[in-house]
């Protein structure tokens, strides 16, 4: 019965929280979600269009997300909807199905979000939450950065009113450019308006609400909701003057109602062609979502279970899928608000949702008249504070390869676009770690006169043995660092033809796999072959445990000592004894 | 000058001993070649048949190779020619381009040995022969195991007189057995008593010889010389008795001659189909070799330079493919022959290509009767001795992860041909690896009572302050793992509501990636903004080296202390003083 309960509060963390739920926490996850509502309309038209897809859509990924996050997940702040950089997937990958603005189009994306859930999922349940770790940071920051500028490049065509196409920065720009002359000057004067008071709102609106006396907290989100009365404004000014009859591009008629609940039929074929970016698109949103929860939680001390995260944005993508909606997952910007406006529970997140609702129910003639150039200023506002130059700076200074990673996710993702570009840098990171562990440190080593240490013989005075050659390896022993100590040895036995012992020091070798244990097994062979007797000294306990299973130990040609000077002891016991009696040296 | 000397010493390493070549090493390698030509006439047949290629291929890509290894080399005693797998995986590759017999076939196995070579010219002279460590031990046996039962069911097919088609092990089991109905009895009967034969003469006929008083050493060099009497008397059984009009596949005319020095004509369609089989040929085929190479040079403390044995390689199949011939490698079977005929210096390969050339000249017309069926039974009884059962059965005991990319490997090999089984073996290693390390090894420790030494809790009886979290992280923290401290910290800090101090042990950190400084700062943000300090402790020099080109030291809340005991003593030194002074309790 208990362990029935520990399961099912496990998978439903609803139940954590529910039973202690009090008026004053209602009260409070109220006005939170009357806030997050204001902040998110703006939001999900903006990054519908983004996606290429109808503004009601965009509605509609605001709703059912929301109330499943509310149930599944373990964040009690993040806040789960359409975010800029998983819009730009989206829209890469269903416009490699069909072209925007058919059904086919609209079909495809809502299949992302069911089969990018179904993935969550499953990785969910089978504990996979690790294959977010492939995506390592230089590349995750590098993919952002270049995903942002291709974004805020791409709404420079709703801004200005111009046409522009491609998948890629490259085309796009292209395209940008040879459209330039189309430029239609109402859309161009409401778009760069909007685009320059939204700078402002961003930049200029808190300090001046603080310095009329606002509390720093209620200025930060009345700040935040400023794009929403942009587009109030903006609605209004096109209504009434009619711009739209002088070409103003508007969002138009949004159908009214709640979305009909449906399972999108998705073929084969189709399951085929968006599986990949479906993977993609869930770990990019998955990292997103989880280093948001972490944040956040941390600040109040409170838990969020990676792996359960998994499964409520899983649960959150099917429900956007089921009810018309495209991919989500927990956005950054949105969920500060919801932590900073006091959010307690995740009932703020359902009351969002009604929210929303209202206004698919009862509002959505009021948008009728919105541009989109207004939605582009707001996108271009938003994932500019997304791309980092600072980080390649610091990343340039702190890691070679980290910074020849990132920059090739940003190149690749420029030129190719954001599929191949994540997996580009996804296989560079893996490659250059490979590249790295394939060479590691080993120091020749030899006793520090009046100590048992052992140290570097180019960095200290020490005393060695012509015949013994000790070495350190500072690294495990795994396949792509093994033939590396062959031959490491190979030439350092042929270049001192005097040495009869090989002791290897191995305090820094975490782990010996199968190609560290062959090689191990050669070095042993060829040294025994050549006269030479090879030990071992500071084995750590799990790897002994573990070579104990190999036959190794019995052929080894010499002995495993606990310490170095052990091993130097018993092979030349007066050596080791007059070093340890001699003087210690001055350290210069 | 000097400098131009040893430049050109070590791209062409035949002038470390062409200058003190004496009479006494002629005499001797002269012998070494002529023993070696016995041997390699039929095996180069035999591979040419395996290849799926005519028969003067073989013995054309064992001339040339020979005399360019002997320049470019840095081995003594390592014989360059058709291997069993290398000579499978250009049947494989060759049999995507075209059907076996058609010009297309011969000029696609002639173009692989030339995109091959100036492949490992390339990564000889970039020095990439750290890429070969990628195949890893596990996926080099596995694939090596699985090749070698592939081929020996394959020669089921000349040796009974029958026809197999198909590019996996399936698919030529399913065609062998349709097939079988039609075996040639005459055919049948010289291969099995073919195989019979050479399988005792590889068992027994070197006892037998050394119980005839022989030398160990001739004993063995003549026994491996038996699959050529075996041919001899096969050719004349079939010659004299007129088989060949009972159906009795021959080999037929073989052209007199040498091979026509051509530069092979590769268009971008055909370089295109063939750059990927080329690279895990050329890959392959180094591993084959340079293990060769170190293993015998080790035995006469002799030194092998792996990125020149890369342009040897090279070279050898660029001239392969000049005189018609396919890729080759470095062979065990032969250069172990080699090196116990007493080969001193590469010469003796030299006149190996000599004998070879002799024989094309002059003896071609002798091969015309040599049965098919004969040269599959010398393929089946060398490629088993390859196929390796132990090494499933010991890598299982030692590690699950390896046992299952060696399965992995040998299934996909089987079941998906030979290019897809490597790749799939090499991706399910590198993943593994990534796997395992993604969740490494956190121990909580305490102070022993009346040391400075601290331990795990769960193992040692220790002192610990409630207040203080000390966690020994026993790993590099780098992508794969970076988050799972981030989680592990959050986790366990929100389950000790106590905690002030968080002090991370690092002895065993070897590098901190980008990905890793960016979770530690993440985790020193989230632990202050909880009212947590972090401290390190044991921070290795290289790594501190690099700490120091970030912010993030600067951000540390807490302290970098050289001891753990330093850090406790700094954070709470009455306890660490106490219990220093307090008695050690025994050892269970």
């Amino acid at each position: 019965m208990k362990r029935a309960y520990r399961i099912i509060r496990s998978y439903l963390p609803i139940f954590g929280w529910v039973p202690t739920y009090n008026r004053s926490s209602l009260v409070n996850d109220l006005i939170v979600g009357g806030v997050v509502t204001m902040m998110l309309i703006p939001q999900s038209l903006a990054y519908a269009q983004l996606a290429g897809l109808p503004a009601q859509v965009g509605l509609y990924a605001s709703m059912a997300p929301l109330i499943l996050y509310a149930i599944f997940g373990t964040s009690r702040t993040l806040s789960v909807g359409p975010v800029a950089v998983v819009s730009l997937m989206t829209a890469a990958a269903a416009g490699q199905i069909a072209s925007q603005g058919t059904p086919e189009y609209l079909g495809a994306a809502i299949s992302l979000a069911l089969i990018s859930g179904l993935l969550l999922l499953l990785m969910g349940l089978l504990r996979l939450g690790f294959l977010a770790n492939f995506l390592s940071h230089p590349v995750i920051s590098g993919f952002i950065t270049a995903s942002a500028i291709q974004i805020a490049v791409s709404q420079f065509a709703p801004l200005l009113g111009i046409k522009a196409e491609g998948e890629n920065l490259l085309d796009v720009s292209v395209s940008l450019v040879k459209n330039a002359g189309q430029i239609v000057p109402y859309t161009a004067v409401i778009g760069v308006i909007s685009l320059a008071v939204l700078f402002w709102m961003r930049k200029s609106l808190q300090p001046l609400l603080m310095k009329l006396k606002m509390g720093p907290r209620a200025s930060d989100i009345l700040a935040k909701a400023g794009p929403a009365v942009v587009i109030i404004i903006t609605i209004a000014i096109v209504g009434i003057f009619g711009f739209a009859s002088h070409g103003v591009s508007i969002v138009g008629t949004v159908p009214k109602g709640l979305p009909a609940i449906a399972v999108p039929h998705i073929d084969l074929g189709l399951f085929g062609k968006l599986i990949v970016p479906a993977l993609l698109i869930s770990i990019v949103g998955y990292v997103e979502s989880i280093s948001v929860a972490l944040t956040l939680a941390a600040k109040r001390r409170q838990r969020v279970d990676p792996d359960q995260e998994l499964i409520a944005l899983g649960a959150s993508n099917v429900g956007s899928s089921f009810s018309g909606g495209f991919p989500v997952t927990g956005g950054f910007a949105r969920s500060v608000v919801n932590f900073q406006a006091g959010a307690e529970t995740p009932a703020a997140g359902v009351y969002t949702a009604i929210g929303i609702a209202l206004v698919v129910l009862f509002l959505t003639p009021l948008l009728f008249f919105l541009p989109k150039a207004t939605l582009g200023a707001t996108i271009i506002v938003a994932v500019l504070s997304l791309a980092d130059f600072k980080a390649l700076k610091c990343t340039f200074i702190y890691s070679k390869a980290d910074f020849a990673a990132m920059v090739a996710t940003i190149l690749v993702t420029w030129a190719e676009g954001v599929e191949i570009g994540l997996v580009a840098g996804v296989g560079l990171s893996i490659f250059l770690h490979l590249y790295k562990t394939s060479r590691p440190h080993v120091a020749v080593v030899g006793q520090i006169p009046g100590t048992m240490s052992f140290r570097n013989v180019t960095r200290h005075k020490v005393v060695t043995n012509p015949g013994i050659l000790s070495l350190r390896v500072d690294e495990s022993l795994y396949f792509p660092n093994s033939r590396f100590l062959e031959e490491y040895i190979n030439d350092a036995v042929s270049a001192n033809p005097d040495v009869r012992h090989v002791i290897l020091e191995c305090p820094a070798v975490n782990a010996i796999d199968s190609s560290g244990l062959e090689s191990l097994e050669a070095i042993n062979q060829r040294l025994k072959d050549g006269g030479i007797m090879l030990h071992l000294s500071e084995v750590k306990g799990p790897v002994m445990d573990r070579l104990k299973r190999s036959h190794f130990l019995e052929e080894l040609s010499g002995q495993v000592h606990l310490t170095q000077f052990d091993a130097i002891s018993a092979i030349d016991p007066d050596l080791a004894d007059e070093t340890l009696k001699a003087t210690r040296p001055e350290t210069s």
